[in-house]
């Protein structure tokens, strides 16, 4: 955002701040029901606890359970401890359903209990219905407010029924159209209720053929298909291709980011985690990035294996030394270029696992192209500079670019066929990143390395 | 997706061909005008020209300018040259604003030229406003189709504007509100108009408050106000406030995917591309990889030019030699770790420049920890395997975990500390991933390394 003008959300906050401070509560307040719920959120997220309860309370009751859904878990926490049983019932029936699952996910247990039995015992059944679908699959995700129309019904009456019920569906963009059965059949969005005729039949004017996923699907399959779709609701069905939820646009855009965010941390070594990096504790994220790096520390010790077996033919020519992080930071560089590339066009769908044919052989032609105007590069420098200050000699200049060619090779080649053949085995190609690639490519550079040397210069 | 049972695209895909084999073309077509645009694109994409361009020719033509904009430039650039001149200006009259400027930037000067001279003069004038919008920004993604509402007007004459011009307008889910001057004053989403009464008045139901963009701003703006307000519709306004576009969320999904794409590329040391891997050639993938990796290459030097001075001290201690790898290998995964989650965390804004002392504060801790483990775990390991096997002495393995601490501790605040500076300096803080932080760390601890093993063994 441009840091030279105060953006549209800068300038609510001071607006809310200075009300604030002059304890202008009731412009205040009128204020507060005319902005995005998110911004009244991350407005009370500014204040200390007594003034956030006094602000939070003074607003009207539905906008207050749209701001309690955007606050941050230990925010949440503690307004819940100063409410009464009764004013938390409020705010959970008034909560969409993927909201309050959410909420339950991360509150402490007691915290959760007292949720639960302040609950209708309506409402306390479909939230046990959609706790029990597994972790991150998109029954996990959806929400059970959305609405429903019969495909007999006239847009008179489909108008009608909409008016009726709608208020408690997260999303008034999209109806869904089943039959008695509740399967799903088609689709209208308002837009077409409004273009259409009093007397039209639903079924006359739904679009059919609705992309919807299964409700134990994978909640990345749920974002892949929003945006594949540009979808703004995503219908979720059961076996029996029954309607049961939706998930809305902006859910399948948070899974999107949180996926994303999960694949840059396997490609930095680091285990996945779901708090925001300043929210986490120091031993927290520790216990996340250790085991890796204890991991590629012991398997390092096999490129030091390799350097102690040649060590005693090292003696002779110690100049090979100061070249070998130069040949192994390369061949991470490139192998990690190719991993990345590779993961990421996996992800994104550019690449499919039928494709390591054609990647494998785009890679080496790349590689080539990369190590011959690398090897040349080394070749003049060291020819022109270290030669000059006679460290270095021809073959040793020899040696290294050769070297350097056969290590970009085989590490585009490591590094691109890695993440395939990780994901055919069914694990995620993420953690076939740099850092891996790298402690690989590091050893058979080496042995590339030494066992050049050996033949061009007969240690 | 699962691979056990086809899924939806899959099905299609299968329908489609076995039509097709049988030429039943009829059929097709009606199964074709139900499915949603991107299926009926991909079908497409599958077949050979000639019956590509027999199967578009059959589509209705609202149905084949949706699908058109969803296939790749290649098929799109072979169809229009199929085309006369006048079938050429229905497709593109039919396409929203934003797809038009895309194709534009994709064909060739030729088929520019041509797509100009048969688009209508309204049309042209159009497109080259949007075109003249900088790359990037908020206007070069907008479409200028959108429904515009006066305040001033009833429900019933809202719904009336709407019928007679919603299908020029791209999305039919949210309707802007202007002044006399087209000042963006508010917005009523079809639902809120199918909630009220005939006779009242936009002006009293619609939300004031809209979040919005300026035409200038940048593409991520927009895509993070959208994520940020879960907006299925984005406006975008000039410098005096007036509405001239909006941008719809699937296409602020598209900016927010190639953003992350771009992200990963510099992370990984490569320039960015707008092609997906498959369509990009040989010698371009080369030209964005070999830069970094020959600018990363010479900076290696450094390191080598380190070895070579402690080179003569390092003769009496072969040993050490075989731990460098090891060494610097710790150094890069743990600076890597470091500097991509802060790259993460600035990204989607966890991070801001100002939490700097923050990070750098918890970083340390973490890395002493980390650290301080690493450095216990080689030592045992030293003492234990190496020792035993004679290769290492007590005051080597101490060296080494001694080194080991402090390149940890020093590559995690390398790490975390460049991308933020960087970006203070107002440059993108994702260059300063692994490749970058390795090459300095590789030279820090290697100095580290040394010093440490000049004081302990007096070399």
């Amino acid at each position: 955002m441009p840091d030279t003008e105060k953006n549209y959300q800068e300038k609510i906050y001071d607006d809310f701040l200075s009300l604030l401070e002059q304890k202008q509560y009731g412009p205040l307040i009128r204020m507060a029901q005319q902005q995005h719920p998110i911004d009244i959120a991350a407005c009370l997220e500014l204040l200390d606890d007594d003034r956030r309860v006094a602000v939070f309370r003074m607003l009207q009751k539905d906008c207050a359970a749209e701001v309690f859904a955007e606050l941050d878990s230990d925010v949440q926490e503690m307004l819940i401890s100063t409410m009464t049983d009764r004013e938390l019932s409020g705010i959970i029936e008034e909560l969409f359903s993927d909201d309050a699952v959410t909420l339950l996910q991360e509150m402490p247990a007691n915290v959760v209990k007292r949720i639960m039995r302040s609950a209708k015992s309506e409402t306390r059944k479909e939230l046990n219905r959609l706790l029990d679908y597994p972790e991150d699959s998109a029954g996990s995700v959806m929400t059970g407010e959305f609405l429903e129309l019969h495909k007999n019904m006239t847009r008179a009456e489909a108008v009608a029924h909409i008016r009726k019920t709608g208020d408690n569906a997260e999303t008034v963009y999209v109806a869904y159209v089943t039959d008695a059965q509740r399967h799903l059949e088609g689709s209208v969005t308002l837009g077409d209720l409004l273009f259409a005729e009093d007397q039209d039949v639903i079924e006359n004017f739904m679009s059919r053929g609705v992309p919807c996923v299964m409700t134990h699907d994978d909640r990345e399959t749920v974002s892949l298909t929003v945006s594949k779709y540009d979808l703004v609701v995503l219908p979720v069905v059961d076996k029996e291709n029954r309607l049961v939820g939706v998930v809305t646009f902006d859910d399948a855009m948070d899974v999107m980011e949180e996926e994303v965010t999960e694949d840059i941390e396997k490609m930095a070594a680091i285990l996945p985690s779901d708090k925001p990096y300043l929210k986490d504790s120091v031993f927290e994220i520790f216990r996340r990035r250790i085991p890796w790096l204890l991991v590629l520390m012991l398997s390092a010790t096999v490129t030091g294996a390799i350097i102690t077996h040649y060590e005693t033919a090292l003696g002779g020519w110690v100049i090979l030394t100061a070249f070998m992080p130069m040949i192994m930071g390369t061949g991470g560089n490139a192998g990690g270029q190719s991993s990345m590339t590779v993961i990421r066009s996996l992800s994104v769908g550019d690449i499919e696992l039928r494709d390591a044919g054609r990647v494998l052989w785009k890679e080496t032609r790349v590689a080539l192209l990369c190590g011959i105007i690398m090897g040349i590069a080394t070749f003049v420098k060291v020819f022109l500079i270290d030669l000059h200050m006679n460290v270095a000699s021809l073959p040793v200049a020899a040696v290294i670019s050769l070297t350097l060619v056969v290590t970009v090779v085989m590490a585009k080649i490591v590094g691109s066929m890695l993440p395939i053949a990780v994901k055919r085995i069914g694990l995620d190609p993420a953690v076939m990143a740099s850092p891996f690639v790298t402690t690989i490519v590091d050893a058979l550079s080496l042995v590339v390395y030494f066992e050049i040397a050996s033949a061009l210069l007969g240690v």
